[in-house]
């Protein structure tokens, strides 16, 4: 089969081993499947994110010499099923999957394996308990959208909102936009949202944001202040001990951005009693200072995928319309477009999420 | 009135004003006051720990130049009322506060404050509405870790604890000592602490502690992973995903040393969706690789002091017997004593609590 490669840190489009069953896998043909950040990052500083994955005890123990075919956000159909696996599903039918396959009874990541190819390859071999069925008329490309709002979903999930909440989104990349997504279908508002991107920022108002804020011309922690404190009372705990002022609303703070330096600096803006959702991703070590969390007693929630549930809740959530993904795809390229389109993915003014159809 | 007086980063006994009261203040005579960490810290690190608590926002800020009476963890017994302030507790009443007092409509810290004198001088000025009287028969001495036990009972508190929680206890210097007295009232077990020191692990153990670990000998995340799961399971929620695999005890680990390193130690050795409390202070800036808690789905919570209700709970906690405080208290001073008391509570096998009577 055809797929595009990552090969000594360029992506070629080459000939790749057809999958081979085992009992408990169906064969998919892989329809649609989105470019993730995270391919961007493993594609860029393979060798880091692989040492990394190993101290962290993850499952991506993939070997930077040899091929990967990445590719975790898809929608496929069914082809045929593995020995001894019931029919559970007819051939033809769409599916979607969370990235992972089961081997014996050993769980395998799918997307950056160098022995099972992801969704930038013609076929997977999924795990049969694992795929949903696409529900009519949802496009494959719509589909391929479910694993990246499950991201968002499980970040709102994982956030114990409640409907006092004020939420405020760091950062409108595809994870930021999921989020919203998400906080837009729990119904908590006002959603503010911030981003230096005025196509993020455009995105982000079409997601379900109330407010965007643009951070070089002002401070997001200051608009959350006025926009859930009108009368600009400065929330010191001291004060609410002996009864004197409002009771604020509590922040939320969800940080999609993933780079060395946000997380103090949302510490640092935060007002007290705030909780921060981390779900942007940073591969790097960072600093911070604990003080800051100290006083303001912070609580800080790292979230990492999503749930079975969640997965399923968020194909749902798009097949009937609480979420409209349709702004986030700008952009398809069959498997001779992979390479660009991660260049092009580094400028936020043009992209947000391309998918790939490894059939064109 | 005499009192210890931190003067150009040395604790000398010197004459200070006699407080002047206001409307709802009520003057004490102090007479037990603990010597906390935070002391020693603000002794020996002035100017950091002023400049630090102003980037926070905080409430302390003294002038380094200008001399500062400590104490916050205090015992006094009521003198008289200030004007138009009713008298409603008799004088001689032994009471207890949180370390506040109110000025007009402003909230004020007793402690780290060049106007007001902590626990420390022989007089204070406190709020009216604070004062807690002090059961009968509970010493002075005892009473006085009211402030200590209910930065504990706090961090307790803010850990949203479950009986199938399993915790992991830290360092066992005042501040984990009385975190173990606040799970042992709780009732969860068990409990286990860490600490380099052996004084600290037998006073860990007289507080409530079940098991305790030197980590020169052994890693305690690795006494936490055989106590909560006797199998060696790896607690893996990928694995869990395919219903694999016993469900682990949900880790709760309490960070109560607060030097730089010690969040990064515990975020490596933590199991999968360990909560986090930190209740050590750190005043520097600290280093951390936000991927170990991404991939663990870790919470971090941080914690400072206590809330009114938690603070009157945990001088009930003490005065009825739930709490044996009395192993915590490893040495008694005058006030000519002071200056000493603080350098010889650097060694963790000589002390852990050293009480002060300004008029001894």
């Amino acid at each position: 089969m055809r797929a595009a490669v990552l090969r000594k840190g360029s992506i070629v489009v080459d000939t790749v081993p057809d999958p081979v069953l085992e009992q408990g896998q169906v064969l998919v043909r892989s329809m649609a499947c989105g470019i993730c950040g995270s391919d961007l990052h493993a594609a860029k500083f393979t060798r880091q994110f692989v040492d990394l994955a190993a101290r962290t005890g993850g499952r991506w123990g993939m070997d930077p010499d040899r091929d990967v075919v990445f590719g975790h956000e898809f929608c496929c159909e069914v082809v045929e099923y593995g020995p001894n696996t019931p029919a559970r599903l007819k051939p033809g039918t769409p599916v979607v999957s969370m990235p992972l396959t089961l081997s014996g009874q050993t769980v395998q990541g799918i997307g950056y394996s160098n022995d099972i190819a992801g969704g930038f390859a013609q076929y997977m071999p999924l795990a049969d308990r694992m795929l949903l069925p696409v529900p009519n008329g949802l496009s494959p490309v719509h589909a391929a959208l479910t694993e990246p709002i499950a991201v968002g979903w499980h970040a709102v999930q994982s956030a114990r909102l409640d409907q006092d909440d004020v939420p405020l989104v760091v950062g409108c990349g595809p994870v930021g936009l999921a989020v919203i997504a998400g906080l837009a279908i729990r119904g908590v508002h006002p959603i503010i949202a911030a981003d230096y991107s005025p196509a993020r920022r455009a995105l982000a108002l079409k997601m379900g944001a109330d407010i965007v804020v643009n951070p070089a011309a002002a401070s997001p922690y200051e608009t959350w202040k006025t926009t859930a404190t009108p009368d600009g009372f400065d929330g010191s705990r001291y004060a609410q001990l002996f009864g004197l002022g409002p009771k604020l609303r509590p922040a939320v703070i969800f940080e999609c951005v993933g780079v060395p330096g946000v997380i103090q600096q949302i510490m640092e803006g935060a007002p007290a009693s705030a909780r921060i959702v981390v779900v942007g991703v940073c591969m790097e070590t960072d600093r911070f200072e604990p003080f800051f969390g100290i006083v303001k007693q912070l609580n800080v929630q790292f979230v990492l995928a999503y749930t079975k549930e969640e997965f399923a809740e968020s194909l749902s959530h798009i097949a009937e319309g609480r979420v409209n993904v349709a702004p986030l795809v700008t952009g398809t390229v069959g498997l001779d477009g992979v390479s660009v389109a991660f260049a092009e993915l580094g400028n936020p003014e043009k992209h947000a999420k391309i998918i790939v159809d490894p059939w064109t």
